[in-house]
């Protein structure tokens, strides 16, 4: 299959939205008609878009003028699993495989390849379709940063822009009101929107997955400014943070929710728990959706346009079954089965984490 | 007294911290000492800082480089009512009048009128000393933008900015995941917040004190977009939407909530509510004190600026126990005690009610 | 004429682009399909659409998402006068009137009113058309901000945002380097764009053209703050300020500059000024026409949305020849005739100027 | 004297202000409080402080704030090279060299090492110290991102931000108007912030000192865009780009202009010719000074605290004559010497403006 001439083309967005996927759509369309008089077809809402063959054409006009725009104009989901999706039989649910019904569709309409932008979700669904023989390459996608086989995804840097600029504004709040304030971010393996958004915004403290905390700790360090005539701090947290010993009770106060819309769990925790250390009035903000969405920073419409572009390059030089990613300056690829092999998470020990103890701030570990 | 020439003025900031405060401060001090040759003495966080006497020198150093920052130089709080006072007496709290104590330091300091910045409450504490006979004139401040003596009060603009963006970045991960996102802004008894930024937003509906509404109105509105093809929708909720019929459900609610870091009661209700009819994924977000911080906009830091300037000038012309205020275009003044006798809510039969609908947006009442 | 029921309507913007047209346009559509059941047509490039016939259908889909975006999705044009059209005749320039066929291909194409958006060139012209019995309502347009008729017009708050942003960068380089720092802001013969950003920003130095200016006091301003150790400044200029005794040195410069794409005619002469009195290095930026550009602000929304729901209001009440307005808190209406009499200029004892001169700001003229 | 423990050191700021300095000097202190004991004192106005002795002793107050803020709270210049130092000699400047009774002065004051911020000129200051055998170690700062020896520099994220919303803004007036918009932007020697806002904004055309252009080129781009019924088209040009053939033309625009505060030259040349050979209005606007203005974005505070903070390790361990810099995602450290050599400029086949040509830019030379 692989020595066909491509001529047409898919593309889909999968996972949770972020930021940029827009600009990747746009190259890849623009590189595949400008550059190699390819036909671009977009599938709708995922996988799931091929699953029901939810296709639309896609030309230079209809991707004019979504560069900034936030969101993605294909439409996206975390769930269709095409190896694994659901359909009721007798009343149950079952699970059953589609693969080989979207390559004869795929077959069908003569696409011969597919371009997939996705989370390590997706590109795992994107690998198994290559391991059956179908052309694909990946556009790795994860707001939270945490790719192995990339130093940077897109999203990231919109993403932080957001949560910074919620600490900037809750700076000024906690100093006139003599307040702790919490702001509870995403990142539930990795902290790394935690992490910079912390040091960028100056928070005196950051909680994240990666670096276990105890909450004594954390309540040394508000005290700590008290005592030096700081009477506020600010401290930010990631969903997934990791309080020692304190599991149970995170795990009773997930329980304790019915609420299916639960919101700022481990903030909640937090704030309640600094609140009675240090005697300040303390209060929580949980940023949620807010940090996927938004028009993407340069920083993000370049990379996306750059991701996008090279996809269809080396689509083109049939290097399937590889995702491409961000080395340093430079735009490589690498195979997806190496990509997703192990999250990309925060070093305890790396010059960030460094960076910031040696401004002051705490993790809770010490 | 109000023959006494005025050499030394106190100024305070009160109740809960907004965008534009420090604009105020600034061009109190600065109009002060430029034009009137006057002394200026701030006192800290709010009424708690006359009654502790907390004071500090104000001169042009001390307000340089405060006009674009959030917050308030001085401090400022909720609480601290010095004609009702809480102090400890035999193990039980009783509230006590301080305002004699206060009075006699203010002479002893030969502080010879006070500008008040502070919401109807500060304002009103305001008033009581210019009825004890003490010089005071008084700058609105609410971000809620609900008194009823002036058009715009300063901090508003910043928190419609604010809530905008949240809307904004909401719109395109609603419509990337065919979702309906729940955005719950301040406003407790008005509902202008959700108004304006609904409006400027797309919301697709708006619900505000004034205007109790039904929850199949809004389910309604979901589904007619659905059946255009419109796969999300955006609702924002004030924080005292009023639900027809539901009082006692959000009444519950509250009453489950033993959480005293409450998040999103109206809110959380709403998008469960709105899931359960559409049968679409729903989120919600929380504000909170986002809409409280950050930077001024232009329009509030020269709203804040005038303000500033025009109490020093009312307050050279003994307009004692007058506040100032915006009436169209124009910086002019009011007697507190008129000021700060009912709310300014939304008028259901408006311009910009209508307007809003007009445009399409469901408030829920039909 | 104006007994017919109105069933279809026409739209056009004229002048230059402006932040928040896109909202007239989006409420104008949805006002006129929802609440009247109205059909729509959009008129491209101004009056040049009319004149050319150039016209498209607008449905609700049509306006869908421009709400947030700059700019005008009809196009717009300076030029294009229907009663004084250019063409060519024998090799010369002549001008005609283009009215009478204009009006007869709106008859014929059903079109039962026009709703025009513009500033007082284009409202003239409207009035015209409806001297000659043609339906027209008008809603004001000017970034500039001075209209008489209305207390604010949309774009205006867009344009504050952009030069105070401006401004605020300007600072920090004017300050790290102790420069003295000239920003030519919009304003011919207004300058309002200049006073209330200048205030905004802290600006030390604010010249417009109500009120003409002695570059010796300015001076004077930048050495006076050079003697109390604030070794930088800020100065910002409208384009049309009015040196006094300079009349012939800005008049030389501008003849001097064969330059079609003049850049920044007083903002050049003020930066040598000051260089030459102040000795410290001096740098202008003539901002230009990123003031016209970019998504308006929340305010600009609101207010586009309310303005273009009342011209659909007003146009079912046949109140022909007159022009949306906003007059205090409210949308109202006044005619044209009246609104384009005069320019709304800055009041040079109004509280805004009295403000900014309590502050510290030098107008130059003392 | 390297032997020496270190107790005291010295820090300062050359060349032309970027956002991210204050980051830089607020880690540096933090860090060498926090961690090492040390006292820090700031010298004032880059090595103007050095030489004149303007020092200040900086402890954890006086850089609390400073994060967020533009510019740098040292001051800053470009001039004053304590190797060539100018001075007035029998009416004649003559350049003497300070160096020596700098380091007596730094001796005499206990100053054990300084920590240099700037770019190449004031790094190869800092390395001629270190040959002398004074203890120096060194911060890159460069907003044209033109340094060989890191990835990337701080302040270069915000310059593109703010150049990309300069595009952002000037695309709706170019499609409203059906206008050419031409944007200077910086970039002498090398041309990323062009390129990268460029590929960011969707520009049409991208014109960079690395590939020299036939103005012929980008008419071509404007015509075929208008030949597809894009009446508009955005150009970025670096103030270094290089027209071919045009060498004479520029040349002569830069003689003809007496102006001292001369402004946009290519820019203003290229919107001429883009206007004769299109036909279409064109504008230019020059972006100058507000490139290195604002607050820092929070990849810039981020990348600044790192360098701050590991510039100061690297100075305990003894690395002098080294200074710090980003590769990949890790800070390290390089000698000057090596750093300084050449600059890092736009590779014309890289896979950024492989990129930027796979999305329909045109470069000018093809």
């Amino acid at each position: 299959m692989s020595d066909k001439k491509i001529k047409r083309i898919g593309v889909l967005t999968g996972g949770g939205d972020c930021p940029g996927l827009n600009a990747v759509i746009r190259a890849v369309v623009k590189t595949a008609i400008n550059k190699y008089d390819l036909e671009v077809i977009g599938y709708q809402d995922g996988f799931g878009g091929l699953i029901k063959n939810m296709a639309l054409k896609l030309d230079v006009a209809a991707v004019s003028g979504i560069l900034p725009r936030g969101g993605t104009i294909l439409g996206t989901t975390n769930r269709d699993n095409p190896f694994k999706y659901p359909v009721m039989q007798d009343g149950k649910r079952v699970y059953v495989d589609k693969s080989d019904e979207i390559l004869t569709n795929l077959r069908e309409h003569e696409i011969d390849a597919l371009v997939v932008i996705g989370g390590d979700g997706s590109l795992s669904i994107a690998r198994e379709f290559w391991d059956k023989g179908f052309p694909v390459v990946g556009v790795p996608k994860t707001i939270d940063n945490d790719l192995s086989a990339t130093d940077v995804t897109f999203g990231f840097d919109t993403a932080l822009v957001t949560a910074t600029e919620a600490i900037d504004k809750l700076h000024t709040t906690a100093e006139s009101h003599h307040r702790v304030m919490v702001l509870e971010v995403m990142g539930r393996y990795a902290g790394w929107i935690a992490l910079h958004s912390g040091i960028a915004g100056g928070a005196d403290a950051i909680l994240i997955p990666e670096i276990p905390y105890q909450i004594d700790n954390v309540c040394n360090k508000v005290k700590e400014r008290l005592a030096r005539g700081k009477k506020f701090s600010i401290v930010v947290v990631a969903e997934g943070a990791k309080p020692l010993g304190g599991e149970m009770v995170v795990q009773k106060i997930i329980e304790d929710s019915a609420d299916p819309i639960r919101l700022g769990g481990i903030g909640n925790l937090t704030a309640k728990q600094l609140e009675l250390c240090s005697e300040l009035e303390t209060r929580v903000t949980v940023l949620g959706h807010l940090q996927r969405g938004g028009s993407p920073t340069p920083f993000d419409r370049l990379l996306g346009t750059r991701y996008g572009a090279h996809a269809v390059h080396i689509l083109m030089e049939k290097k399937f079954g590889e995702m491409v990613c961000l080395r340093g300056t430079e735009i490589k690829s690498v195979p997806i089965v190496d990509a997703v092999k192990e999250l990309r998470r925060v070093p305890p020990d790396g010059d960030v984490v460094r960076a910031a103890k040696s401004v002051g701030i705490s993790f809770g570990d010490e």
